[in-house]
């Protein structure tokens, strides 16, 4: 008995788009919803207070990250992720796999989203064998090998709500053949990261107290179907799991993506809640929405106000408030919006703020994104529930 | 008629502190009090909101840099710079002339704290005429003339509440003689500065609507006793301004600063609040407040948060979390402390997010600072009021 629960309440009649909700020891998630990055136990430049104030229902921490800094035993000793940065709602972990692949082949962003090969971070993986990955830690350069037991381990002292079990995050630029047995290996990790979960699941930290947990599986396979089958069979019947994400590549275009992301969501079931890692663009949203995706996580919201922009109901999607077009405009980024920024703030302020280099300016305009987001997946919701998302889609953009 | 006053509601039976109360059309102001200051029209990595729910009565912004970025016309045009920045309180506005003679001169705190002459800043002043201070903006490089009718006009279209005279800066390494002619020339600045001011009372920009205003007198004379028994005849008897602030350098040592504050202090009378430019250490405070002092401003509370400082009651005044003591440390800041900040996260979850560059390390740094100068205020008014100032300083500190 634990305190988790996963239930779809009403299905859309024209597409997969649904709503549900998941139950967590730490409050509801009604999905569709959108999960904001808070990678190393801190949303940008935002409290959990204000996020909370402006809708926020779920964030994610990185397991990688936080392992390195400050180490998953402080966080234990602080009682768990939930009370070290006194985010008391849902919470989200990611299980390593992604940042070490990632970091080590290029970037996040640019294996999921096929962008090509970067040569401008150090890569820092060292070696991957059926025990684990070795990589070089960006804090003080020592080797650390990463494996599923590790991974689930330190999810564990981190505490989140949901976890994720240790995965290869298979880069784009490798053929089939690789692809294949990264993905039967990331299977076996997957059983070893279950197994290791399950063994102990009254697990508390002698130091911390973290709560219950459950963990999500990830479908491999990069962009070939007979890979993605293969996956989500192993997905469905031979693991058992709370939830399943969507992993691996998606291909080098929107058009692969979008058409990968489809053939995988289709083959999924209602049993679990269905996670799409690394997708924050609004447009992609509406449409993943539609193919049966629950839960989404992407930095955008808060990098994008980090560099100026504020995200806006335009196909564009943004402006950028840095340009000198925005000096006096004495009006608020969105006049219909309800976020404190734009109740309080016309453009030619936060211009003259970014201008100036003051930094309340990331805090505000990290409000309005933030805002923004949760608006979107509430919208979305709402569409869903009278069977009107086609419509409510051409309603949003102005 | 306006909606300005000052009252003295108590006085201490041992030494000038005092209670009192400054009422200003956006607001009455509990003396002695702190001003905080938002520099450009902006609380650093602080929200106006954030800033009001913490105590903070009232805020000061500079001149200087207003009228260089992003200029008083387009702050009149949002209506002036209480709607500028979203805060509706009072706020004072110094005259410009503070930044650019320490701009030019060297550093603002190097000047009024008379430490050593630095050669780090580029200086920007060119030339000091009768008509006025020629500086080279650091925006654009174009040489600006600011006159006291020009100040006056900029302070006009920002609409602070409080609004200061032209003055110079005296630097403090320079003989008496100099002392002595600038300060002449700050008092004829001072007539010209209350001449415009009162020609055009009912003044309200054609664009925004600067409400109605008050003015400080400053007091000159550096650390000259002569000089400033001179000063403060001209403040008291040949000009009427509401309030009086106490300027120049005042010194090159703690006890050079504390013997002419208090010289100087010692008298003025009940007619003005009092403000002292510049100070703002908790130790400095105790002391001028029992010297007579009403109003203070610094940059320190929120500077010393944005290098990792949080204000202590201690002798020492201050801990900075960066430091691998802190790393541990399962304790809030101060276990007493009932800000946002004390009240979620401990300092070893603080220190975590300084080693790792969360920005958001710096608004709850300055959650507590605000919080803390704020409580300081408070206790020191009710001390006053229970007539036990000196007790109460030592039981401040732990």
């Amino acid at each position: 008995m634990n305190n988790f629960n996963w239930k779809i309440k009403k299905k859309s009649l024209n597409n997969r788009a649904r709503i549900g909700k998941i139950s967590t020891p730490h409050g509801e998630i009604l999905t569709p919803a959108f999960i904001f990055c808070a990678t190393k136990a801190a949303l940008k430049s935002y409290t959990p207070s204000e996020a909370k104030k402006n809708g926020t229902q779920i964030i994610l921490s990185n397991t990688f990250h936080l392992m390195l800094q400050p180490g998953s035993k402080l966080i234990a000793k602080n009682g768990g992720l939930h009370k070290f940065m006194s985010w008391d709602g849902p919470m989200l972990t990611d299980s390593g796999g992604f940042q070490i692949f990632s970091l080590g082949h290029g970037s996040v962003a640019d294996e999921i989203k096929g962008r090509k090969f970067s040569n401008k971070r150090k890569k820092t993986l060292l070696n991957i064998t059926e025990e684990g990955a070795i990589f070089k830690s960006y804090i003080n350069g020592n080797n650390v090998l990463l494996t599923p037991e590790k991974s689930i381990q330190v999810q564990r002292d981190i505490g989140a709500d949901l976890i994720l079990v240790f995965d290869e995050c298979t880069p784009f630029n490798v053929d089939k053949n690789y692809t294949y047995k990264s993905m039967l290996r990331s299977h076996r990790w997957a059983i070893r990261s279950i197994n290791i979960f399950k063994s102990n699941l009254n697990y508390s930290s002698k130091m911390g107290s973290a709560g219950p947990q459950e963990i999500y599986g990830i479908v491999q396979g990069g962009i070939y179907e007979d890979l993605r089958d293969e996956s989500i069979d192993f997905n469905l019947n031979k693991i058992n799991t709370f939830g399943i994400a969507i992993g691996g590549s998606l291909g080098s275009t929107k058009n692969e993506m979008k058409h990968i992301v489809n053939y995988t969501a289709s083959k999924l079931t209602d049993k679990h809640p269905i996670h799409l890692l690394g997708i924050g663009d609004p447009r992609d949203i509406w449409t993943f929405v539609k193919q049966g995706i629950d839960t989404f996580d992407c930095v955008s919201p808060t990098r994008l106000a980090r560099h100026g922009s504020a995200l806006m109901k335009t196909f564009d999607g943004k402006i950028n408030l840095k340009n000198s077009e925005y000096r006096n405009s004495l009006k608020p980024i969105d006049e219909n919006c309800k976020c404190y920024t734009c109740k309080n703030f016309t453009v030619s302020y936060l211009h003259h703020l970014i201008i100036s280099g003051e930094l309340i300016a990331l805090q505000l305009l990290t409000t309005h994104n933030i805002y923004f987001m949760n608006e979107l997946m509430s919208y979305i919701r709402k569409a869903i529930l009278n069977d009107n998302l086609e419509e409510a889609e051409l309603n949003w953009y102005k």
